[in-house]
C-alpha cells in the first residue's frame, strides 16, 4: 500500500524530468508558491539544506580570511550605470522602485541584481592606502533578476545567495584570489554536496557583466543536462577606475586596486534534487541534510518498543548525528514512504524482534539496501554507514559524468550525441564567437566551460575547421 | 599623545549626544553611508555584532521549536491591503516597485515592511488540519520603511531584523506564545546584552497596525531616552479571518487559527552604543562582543615579546575566548585609543617586565581599571574579569534606569522632571486615548507601556483626575 502511494505521488523521472522536478520540490515540502510569478517560499525543510549549506561556506571563507557585511538592497540607477558593460548585462533584468511612502523618487532605485556597483562605491569611501587592501568581504542576502521563465531553485526572480566581493594590491593576488575561491566551490560541490565538477574558464560570450574573466563549476544532472554550480570572476581594474577607487602603494604612487567576485546560490539545492533524487523523492547527501537519520519503531503498541526507540535517538544525538523519531500514528510504511520522499539518508527500524537480538534494522535512502546493525556500537555503525551513503552518491554522480561526456570531432558527430544520448561534449574549439554561435544553432549546446583539465583531441576547430588549440565541454544548460 | 588623539576624535556626549552617536558608528567602523538617504553600510566590525545577536536568537527560538523560512522580498499591493488596520499602518510608508525589466508591472509591490501577510498567504496554502498547528516560523532578513529622518541603526529606511510569525490552534496558546518570546528578548537584552528592561504592554495607540495587543521591551539609554528594544504582538484571529485560513479542529469544526509575530532589529545595537559607550567610544558587553580580548606586546622590539604575547593569544583562544593580537607598527598609546573607540572588552598588555615577574596587565574598558594577571591560570582570571565586566556594565545600566525613573501625580510634576532632569515617568492612567496625547502635547512624553510590575501610585489619572487603575511608563522615546 505505501508502495502503492508512493507511486501516485510523484512523476516517473524518466518520462518527464521538469515535472518530477516540481513534484519532488513540493511534495518533499521545499518550496511553496507566493502570489508572484518566480518568487518561492522556501518551507523550513528546504531552507534547513541552505541553512547547512551556509554554515559549511561561511566557515570556509572566513577561515580564509574574509568578514560578513550588509549591504542595501537598492542602487540607484546611476550607480548600476558606471560601468558600462555591467550594466548592459544587468539592466534589462532588474526591478525598479520608482515610489517611496506617497513620493515619486527623484531617481529610480533598483533591487540589487548582485552588488558590485554597492561594493566599489563604500569601498571609493574607504581605501586609501596599500594598509587598506586586501579588503575581502562577503555578503548572505537575495538577489533579484526579472527572468521571463521561472522555476523553483533553477530560476527565480529572488534568489538566496552569497556574494563575495574582495579588493587586491596587484593583479596576481586578486586572479590567486579568483582561484582560490573556485576551488572553495569545487571543494564544496565535491565533498559536501556529492556532485562532481568540471572546473574551467567561461568564454567570452558567457562571461559575468563586467568581468574579465569568470571560471566556474560545472555539474551534469540526472537528466545529462548542465547546471553551473559556482562562479568566480576576475574584473582586473575595470571597476576601480570606473567607481574612480585609487590607493597610495608602498612606492608612494597612486593606483587602481584589482577585484574579485564570487558566488554561489540556491541553485545548487536545485543541483542536490536534480543530481541524486530518484522515483521515490528527494535523496540528500548525509553531510548537508537537515536531518541524517530517522527512527521509525516498528510495532509501536509493543512494550519497550518506543523506548527503546527514543534510546537509540538519543544515542545517535549524543555522536552528534542529526536523527529525528517518528512515533505518530500513522503506519510504517507512510512513514517510510514520506522519509523516502524528504530524502533522509538513513532510516533505523526498531521492533520488538529487533530488541530481542540487541539490533535494529538500517535501510540507505540511496540504494535501499538494509543492514541489520547491532545496538551495540551503533553510533560507530551509524557514521560509517552516512560515509557509505555519502560517497555512494558520490560515485554514482561521478559514474554519470564520466558515461555521459564524449568527445566529437564533427558538428554531424556532436549533433547526434545530444539527439540519441545527451550529456557533455568535448571538442577542440578554434576561440572566435561565430563558432560558438553555430554550436548553439545546429547542435543546440552552449559551451560551459573551456576545462582546466585539457585534453588535446585535435588541431582543428570542430566548427570551422581553423587551427584549435583549446578544449571546450559543451552542453544543454539550466 | 594618545589621549589627545581621543579627545580629538569623539564629540563629548554629555554636549552633544547625537553627534558622539554618529562620531562613534563611523570612527568605530561600524557603520558606512550609502548613496541612499536611510540605507546604511554594516561594515565588517557592525556585521559581526549582528552575527552574533543572530546566533545567539536563532538558537534561543529553535530550542523552542521554531524553524527558519524564507519569504519573498516583494509584497502584491492587494495582499497588503487584505487587513484593513494593516495596510492603513504601513500603505503610506512603503517602496513601490512599478516596473520589471523593461515592462511596467501590472500590479505595483511593494518591497516588504514587515511579513504578516506573506506568511498568511502561505498558510492558507498549507493549514488544513489542527495537526497542521502550531506554525512556529522565524526569518532573518531586511525589510523597508520609508521613514523622514533617519539614523543608522535608530532609524533607517533600510533595516535587518528577525520577524517570528507562529499560528495556533487557540486563542490561549497564541497568547501564550506571545509572552514567552517577550520573556526571550527580556533575557537576551538583559543577560546578553546587559540592558535592563521595562517589560510590559503598549496602550492601543502605540501599539502594531493590526494586533490585537502589542508587548515590548523598553531600556534606557545614556541620555535618559527610552528606546524600544523588541516587540511581540497577539493578533488574535484577525489575520486569519482576512486571510480565510481555517482549519478542522479535533472535533471536526471549521475554525481560524490565532496568530502572533514578535520582532528585533538591529536597533538593539544602537541601543547597545548609547547604554553602555562613553567618551572614548563604544563599550561592549563580552557576551555580545565579537573580540573579547585584545593583547597588545609593549616594547615589542625586546626580545621574546611577541613571542609571550602570541602564546597569550593562544592560550585565550584555546579557551574558547574570543582574542585578537596587534602587532602592528603603532605606538603601544595608539593601540589602546583605536580598541577603546571599538569597544573591546578587555585589553591585555604584555611587557619585559611583565615576562620577568610571570604577569601581565588587564585593562577592563568598562571603567578603566588596571589588574595585575599572574600568566599562570591566565584563562580562569581572564573568564572571570570579562563576567565582571559583563555584570558591571549591567549593573550600571540599571543604576541608570532606577536612578532616573520618576512618579508624577500632576501634569506640572511631570513636565518639570522631563524639562529638568528627564527620564521615564510613571504616573497612573485612567485608559483614555485624549489623555495619552496630552501628555504628549504638554509634557513631551509619549506612552512606553503599561509594565507588567505594576504599582499602586494613587487612585486618579496624572491628566484627566478620573479614576485610573493602570500605572503607565512614559519618556521620551528614540
Amino acid at each position: 500500500m505505501a508502495k502503492e502511494k508512493k507511486v501516485q505521488q510523484i512523476t516517473d523521472m524518466d518520462v518527464d524530468f521538469a515535472q518530477w522536478f516540481t513534484d519532488v520540490v513540493v511534495k518533499a515540502g521545499l518550496v511553496d508558491y507566493s502570489g508572484i510569478k518566480g518568487f518561492y517560499i522556501l518551507r523550513p525543510y528546504g531552507y534547513a539544506i541552505w541553512e547547512n549549506i551556509q554554515a559549511v561556506l561561511d566557515r570556509m571563507f572566513k577561515d580564509l580570511g574574509h568578514e560578513n557585511v550588509s549591504m542595501p538592497v537598492l542602487i540607484p540607477e546611476s550607480l548600476l550605470q558606471k560601468e558600462k558593460d555591467h550594466v548592459e548585462g544587468f539592466a534589462p533584468e532588474v526591478a525598479w522602485v520608482t515610489h517611496g511612502g506617497s513620493e515619486e523618487l527623484q531617481e529610480r532605485l533598483c533591487v540589487r541584481p548582485t552588488s558590485e556597483t554597492l561594493f566599489c562605491d563604500h569601498w571609493q569611501h574607504v581605501v586609501h592606502s596599500w594598509r587598506d587592501l586586501p579588503m575581502l568581504y562577503n555578503q548572505w542576502c537575495s538577489v533579484l533578476r526579472w527572468e521571463k521563465t521561472t522555476r523553483p531553485f533553477l530560476r527565480g526572480r529572488e534568489f538566496l545567495w552569497q556574494e563575495g566581493h574582495t579588493l587586491h594590491r596587484t593583479a596576481e593576488e586578486a586572479e590567486a584570489e579568483t582561484q582560490q575561491m573556485l576551488n572553495v566551490y569545487a571543494d564544496f560541490c565535491e565533498n559536501w554536496l556529492a556532485m562532481p565538477v568540471v572546473k574551467g574558464r567561461k568564454t567570452d560570450k558567457e562571461k559575468f557583466a563586467g568581468a574579465e574573466a569568470t571560471y566556474t563549476v560545472e555539474c551534469m544532472m540526472h537528466d545529462k543536462k548542465a547546471l553551473q554550480s559556482g562562479t568566480s570572476h576576475y574584473f582586473g581594474d575595470g571597476f576601480a577606475r570606473a567607481f574612480e577607487i585609487t590607493f597610495t602603494d608602498k612606492d608612494n604612487t597612486l593606483k587602481y586596486p584589482h577585484q574579485t567576485s564570487w558566488g554561489l546560490s540556491t541553485r545548487t539545492i536545485g543541483g542536490l534534487i536534480m543530481t541524486h533524487g530518484d522515483n521515490n523523492g528527494l535523496v540528500l547527501p548525509p553531510k548537508i541534510a537537515p536531518t541524517q537519520v530517522i527512527v521509525i519503531p516498528i510495532a509501536s503498541h509493543k512494550p519497550g518498543v518506543i523506548e527503546k526507540a527514543e534510546e537509540i535517538l538519543a544515542k545517535l544525538k549524543a555522536a552528534g548525528i542529526r536523527s529525528k523519531i517518528d512515533t505518530g500514528d500513522q503506519s510504517p510504511g507512510w512513514k517510510f514512504a514520506e522519509y523516502e520522499m524528504k530524502g533522509i539518508p538513513l532510516r533505523i527500524e526498531i521492533g520488538p524482534r529487533d530488541m530481542e537480538n540487541g539490533q535494529c534494522m538500517a535501510v540507505r535512502r540511496d540504494n535501499g539496501e538494509k543492514i541489520i546493525v547491532a545496538l551495540d556500537g551503533l553510533e560507530e555503525s551509524v557514521a560509517k554507514l552516512l560515509d557509505d551513503v555519502q560517497n555512494g552518491l558520490y560515485e554514482k554522480a561521478l559514474r554519470n559524468l564520466n558515461e555521459n561526456t564524449f568527445p566529437a570531432s564533427t558538428m554531424e558527430e556532436a549533433k547526434d550525441i545530444i539527439d540519441t544520448k545527451g550529456g557533455f561534449i568535448k571538442t577542440m574549439w578554434c576561440g572566435d564567437l561565430d563558432c560558438e554561435l553555430e554550436m548553439k544553432e545546429k547542435v543546440g549546446v552552449s559551451s560551459r566551460c573551456i576545462p582546466f583539465n585539457q585534453e588535446k583531441l585535435g588541431d582543428t576547430c570542430i566548427c570551422c575547421g581553423k587551427p584549435a588549440d583549446k578544449m571546450v565541454v559543451w552542453g544543454v544548460a539550466y
